[in-house]
């Protein structure tokens, strides 16, 4: 049994959290793999070491004298490095990162030492070695990850490690400068190393007892999800649903690793298990409820358009020529409607509007801005019958307007457009039905 | 006040018919001109007298004696001038008819003397002017109606007549050769006329008392819909409801004449209203339920199609290049499914699916077939909240399985895919909520 466990920074902010890590890595000898993040607040107020560095390398790239700045992150690292009574030097690694951030050395690189120095904190404190994520993750030249070399180089490096920490976020290229992932790149981290060591479970230790059901900042203490699907969670995540980097799913996904999102504060709390597929029914009839503001329509109609063969291709040509991609195209008779991000579509209205008419000669155009959409996820609504008109009356008796419904034949999702300003009351509407009240 | 009135088959299959007809003429001075159709059937069982015209042109052309079935459709016309006392020979026109059928003139021809003859008993009987169709309506080179010479043959012709019989289903080529209207395109005379007279209203009666909420044969005794839109009407005659020829719409819609879809048996019935737009309530939330079987669907999954700039024309592009219109493309996230007719799309399947292999390398494609698309339409929709959630409420408790949704912004109609099989128990069950219970 191989486990690689991560840790986020809030797990990671002080020697308190630290030890209940330790306590939750030496709990299960089979978490052999640990891949940390840098140290996160504190307190409310407080800042992250990652923050940190950025603005201390910022200072040295103006030129100004940025070492009180590293002398506060080596005081963070110092606090957690006597906290745990540990005989660790990290003289060498500010010395040289002082010499690198003199050397404008690049953000990435700085950005990087907060999981660095905390993944040699942490090899330190568990007695494990220390594998530098420099030698093991692998950017091509575009920027973009190497994943088949990365998981060459990783294989070989762990097959001789029985356990070892391996720090997040970052890797280099081939001419071994360091790059970093997008921030929460952690997560992605941990998911090459599950799948590079073949893990039987990739454990995500964060602040939260796993994924829950809808934004706690539109529904308080919203349930927890028991178990998600890969689908499901990719397109909770889509809308708008945030726990785990978007890109940390493919790699472990492709092996049928589950993923375990735990809370470190809370380590008896069974979590989140996040797998290929799964019998066990969900909890609820539905998984999930996410969603984002921000989008327009662009309705479009024309008489006989429903026989007049290439007309959707053509209106789709048209958004794609400005490089708008569109989220969905409902379609009545006669008319069909196009969803886009109001952001990317704003400055190009009106030659995308023009475009339209060249294209199709379309009988009527008209948009309409400050909508949002809402994904209505969850595996459990394909055999229970009823599932929409729940939905549909919750909302009706929310006092919703309903946009938009778009349902392919996954029957995994039901998207729903409504207004910007209803979005938060449809939340919660679809939420009260289906866990609350269960009606 | 000017009214064009139109009369279908069943309104003129007998004298008995006809005298009714001439009631319904003479008490309303303004109904100036008349479009009729050929004789319907009288019985059931019997055949209509446009039938016997393709049996026997048929017969003449493979050199078989067709005079005998050229006497029972005389018959047939002078049944109905002897029951209406009429002084009337169609000596010299069956004459003519004899000659041209000898010398092959053609289906179109063949089929056009129902109403040619019809037009003329009509013309008689009411003492109106008798104007050849050939003479005012007119095809272009391709076959197609050209309607701005149409437009200019018939306000010229019947500037100069008070009122006229204008036999319908027909019309000529600038050669002169007769050419029909598909089936049923009677309606597009009436419809031709009504604009170029500028007429106040288009009567078209038939054996209905005006358009039904749902198919009759799904339902028994649907309500009769009061008002509706062009609109509606299209989107409900699309989907299959018919009472009137599509193409019957265009002509006057332009000119915001309406049309009253009146019964001939029962003219004191209101009938239905058709028209350009109204402020009248309709008496139930949706206008109408039309739908049809034999759809299949198409769904493609792709992990991130929704970032891929392109990814939903390129689909499209694929169905084009096939000949395949599509119905709908409703999409989750990750997946986009396309409806299309499934007799259009069996024969192409496997070219389809390959070239959406090529085109945009999906994670899965997955087919279903024997599916029906049912539409709800209704204008009343928009400012009713909790439709879709009655609808499906309504579906859920009849054990329909929803394999579809599809709403745009028009918000005037829905359209729902189901299983072939589900298709009538969707339909009974869609009325009875808004119709019958009207919960």
């Amino acid at each position: 049994m191989k486990k690689i466990v991560k840790f986020g920074g809030s797990s990671l902010a002080n020697a308190e959290q630290f030890q209940k890590v330790g306590e939750i890595i030496r709990s299960d000898e089979s978490r052999r793999y640990v891949v940390p993040s840098a140290p996160g607040k504190r307190f409310d107020g407080d800042t992250k070491v990652t923050d940190l560095l950025y603005k201390c390398y910022n200072t040295a790239v103006e030129g100004e004298d940025f070492i009180p700045i590293l002398q506060e992150i080596k005081g963070r690292y110092y606090e957690i490095i006597r906290g745990l009574n540990l005989d660790l030097s990290l003289e060498d690694e500010f010395a040289q990162i002082e010499a690198d951030f003199k050397a404008q050395a690049g953000t990435d690189y700085a950005a990087s030492r907060g999981e660095f120095l905390n993944g040699k904190v942490m090899a330190a404190y568990l007695g494990y070695e220390f594998v530098d994520a420099a030698d093991v993750i692998r950017f091509d030249k575009n920027g973009n990850l190497d994943a088949e070399k990365t998981d060459r180089l990783l294989s070989k490096k762990l097959a001789k490690c029985e356990r070892a920490v391996i720090p997040g976020f970052y890797g280099a290229g081939e001419d071994g400068k360091v790059k970093t992932f997008s921030r929460g790149g952690s997560d992605v981290t941990g998911s090459l190393v599950a799948k590079a060591i073949k893990a039987d479970l990739y454990e995500n230790w964060t602040d939260v007892s796993g994924f829950l059901v809808t934004d706690p900042r539109i529904v308080k203490n919203p349930e927890v999800i028991e178990s998600i699907t890969y689908r499901e969670l990719r397109e909770l995540s889509y809308m708008g649903a945030t726990v785990l980097h978007e890109d940390a799913i493919f790699p472990v996904r492709k092996e049928g690793i589950p993923i375990n999102i735990k809370n470190t504060n809370r380590p008896e709390d069974k979590g989140t298990f996040i797998v290929e597929s799964t019998c066990k029914k969900p909890k609820f009839t539905i998984t999930g409820i996410a969603g984002k503001k921000g989008f327009c329509s662009i309705n479009i109609e024309k008489s006989m358009m429903n026989s007049e063969v290439g007309f959707g291709r053509k209106v789709l040509q048209v958004f794609e020529d400005q490089g708008i991609s569109f989220e969905h195209v409902p379609s009545g008779i006669d008319t069909m409607t196009v969803y886009v991000h109001q952001d990317e579509f704003e400055e190009k209205e009106q030659q995308v509007i023009a475009g339209i008419h060249r294209a199709v000669q379309p009988d009527f155009v008209e948009m309409e801005s400050d909508l949002a959409l809402i994904a209505v996820v969850g595996r459990g609504m394909k055999s229970t019958r009823g599932t929409a008109g729940r939905i549909f009356s919750a909302l009706a008796h929310a006092n919703v307007n309903v946009k938009m419904i778009d349902q392919g034949s996954s029957e995994l999702n039901i998207i729903i457009g409504v207004e910007n300003r209803d979005f938060e009351t449809a939340v919660k509407a679809i939420y009260d039905i289906f866990v609350i009240t269960q009606i």
